[in-house]
């Protein structure tokens, strides 16, 4: 699919945007310019439904109720778990508050980064590195033989920590071997090739050999 | 569906139970013995697609994408949202310190309620009280004219909340009585059975003319 990506910082809570998804939080997707879809996870279904069904052995929700489960059970693990104890702290203290008013940062402690926040998310990624590499050393892909959303859910996680060095790839080999098959990917160049003004990535960022 | 309700301390952090579910969260579902479900909005997915598929208007999700993302969005406000600026709180400084150890409890401030957190979610149901008035004076239920799992979401975490006494039913008529008709069902009846021991439920719990 083609999309135009539009930057929205959801903390300045703009109205037009709480129209859209009144949650006030990112993703949100827009089609046909007006039919609204809020939430990565809620997005994921909706474009199964809508595309996948036809997708045969490229579909990224399987088509058995419990294979499904293990697909969902996994995204919504990287979505909300990994987001809330690893990805929204470095998000937040690194590249939000670099952006944000003085007023904007006085709930989340002020403009400098929380060093313990960010420490404390450096710590939990072990766990969830260990947690992809037990999986995958089981299964081809996280949720099963084939690639699902997901495997999407936690690369585009852990790109973003990746993006700002914070993935301590020695911790796990096989986590490792995983993220470089998903990064080898065509559909991965597009994340790959985004940048953030102000932020260079990790040296090794881009690289499939890392 | 007849179940077996079995109590779970998450707190406990059981082997057994991470064994089931290693995110530690509640509920899972066990089918036959051995197939499990987690988290509320993935068992709602499973039960709709083993269970749903046959039940016409009764169905619970609907069948067009659109009105899917709908019922989605809403179960996920309830079920996340909601939790984290309301639930969570109320049960966790209400009832979860009255089965922890001091150990268990040293991580959330101590075995004493905290009352800056019982007050914030008072504060914060007010919000979402307002958001189900306004669904409900648009729509004959949440997330459209038929009774789904946006509904139930809701009702499941606002009967938490109303069982300790801190629903304030005079800030939204409409709420009220959405809330009404759903405790009104025959299928909400077990709800209103339940008793926590040691925490009687408040004066109107189980009045259907509250």
């Amino acid at each position: 699919m083609d999309v135009d990506m539009v930057e929205e910082r959801s903390f300045d809570r703009r109205p037009e945007f709480l129209a859209l998804n009144p949650a006030g939080t990112t993703p949100v997707i827009v089609e046909g310019g007006s039919f609204v879809v809020p939430e990565a996870n809620i997005i994921a279904e909706y474009l199964d439904e809508t595309r996948g069904l036809v997708m045969g052995d490229k579909r990224l929700l399987p088509d058995s109720p419990a294979a499904r489960v293990e697909v969902r059970r996994l995204m919504q693990w990287f979505n909300a778990k990994f987001f809330d104890e690893v990805s929204h702290y470095l998000v937040q203290e690194k590249i939000y508050k670099r952006f944000m008013t003085n007023d904007q940062a006085r709930q989340f402690g002020g403009l400098s980064p929380d060093t313990n926040l960010v420490r404390a998310a450096r710590s939990n990624i072990k766990y969830h590195l260990s947690y992809i590499g037990y999986l995958t050393r089981q299964r081809n892909w996280l949720a099963g033989d084939q690639l699902s959303y997901a495997d999407l859910a936690a690369a585009a996680h852990i790109s973003v920590c990746d993006y700002l060095s914070d993935v301590p790839w020695a911790e796990d080999q096989q986590a490792k071997e995983w993220y470089a098959r998903i990064k080898s990917r065509p559909s991965f160049r597009g994340i790959l090739a985004d940048r953030m003004p102000g932020t260079p990535p990790s040296e090794h960022y881009v690289d499939l050999d890392f």
